[in-house]
């Protein structure tokens, strides 16, 4: 039991990271057990197919992210303080996956949105369920802005989706020119969007 | 000479409809050669490998696209204005490939970024190039738009830089929902970026 739960884990940290360094698409199924260093005969016995094993991957990595947003974002700071954290999070991930592989890798969610959402239907589901989620969980902090009456915005969840456009489009510029300080704007970006200026005085609530 | 010259055009488009339904790294260039209807010895004639073809496919596409934004953008309208046509212009292009195959394909250029910019330093340059060249259309406009006080932006670059990143994570949620729609906000969230309001009175400059 230890060990085949053991096969299982080793398969899906090294398929995470095959499709981080190099997409969904040039992977077979071989390459992530040689990798893995499991036998191919045992891939089967967990994963029904390549596209079993994204979608565990994708579960697997939304599970973690969702973990860590919920912490930055539920915080004790202002509610535009906890949207910087936010960015500052999502650019320590991406210099620390720099750090370990050379090369920033950018949101997986969004490599595969743009690699496979309009070819295989159960993944582009599963990632638009993880987006809206991210929406629905920036857009309850965007919410409490304007409680607050910290931002002007009129539709907190559109601009709680121009918040995570903007991620997107950002870390996308990060990996291509390998460069994690492209998120170092995002900050000032997001306060244009949300019609808020820079908060003043004590970031605590 | 005609003949040739055709296989050539034959191949570019049959890659690039490929790349743009289902990635660079799923096809091979038998497969390529079949959908273009050119025996597959031809292929090396014109491309050294799949590598030159994906750079003449992002080369052809970005002569297109670059005609079209300079079109777009050096028309006689308020500046303001000229990027909302840049948008519109957009949403225009994903809808018609919507309606030829059935799903909207995002942006060429976002889309290799995302699968190839970490593993073939050649495309990566090239995009780094392209997204340069956009920025710094778009940037052009935006000192217009700041030479008459119509935005408050300090930085031009930093604010075009988060335009075309915006524009970016749109076409990536409008390929995702495989809704062109997503765009429609485009408009609203440059002005918001810009610190534009939105501009009353005539669209003429």
């Amino acid at each position: 039991m230890g060990r085949t739960s053991d096969a299982r884990e080793k398969i899906l940290a090294a398929a995470q990271r095959l499709i981080e360094q190099r997409g969904y698409s040039a992977l077979g199924v071989a390459e992530i057990c040689k990798a893995a260093g499991v036998p191919k005969g045992s891939f089967y016995y967990f994963f029904e197919s390549k596209e079993a094993l994204a979608l565990a991957v994708i579960d697997e990595q939304w599970n973690a992210q969702r973990r860590d947003w919920a912490v930055v974002l539920g915080g004790d700071e202002q509610p535009l303080y906890r949207l910087r954290r936010l960015f500052e999070a999502t650019a320590d991930v991406q210099r620390a996956g720099q750090r370990s592989c050379g090369t920033v890798s950018g949101c997986l969610f969004g490599n595969l949105t743009l690699e496979l959402s309009n070819q295989t239907e159960s993944i582009r589901a599963r990632l638009q369920e993880i987006f809206e989620s991210q929406v629905e969980m920036v857009r309850a902090v965007v919410d409490e802005a304007r409680e607050r009456g910290d931002v002007g915005v009129v539709d907190a969840t559109e601009a709680a989706r121009a918040i995570v456009a903007q991620l997107e489009g950002q870390v996308l510029f990060a990996k291509l020119y390998n460069d994690a300080d492209r998120l170092d704007a995002m900050w000032a970006n997001c306060l244009a969007l949300l019609g808020a200026r820079m908060p003043s005085g004590s970031a605590s609530r």
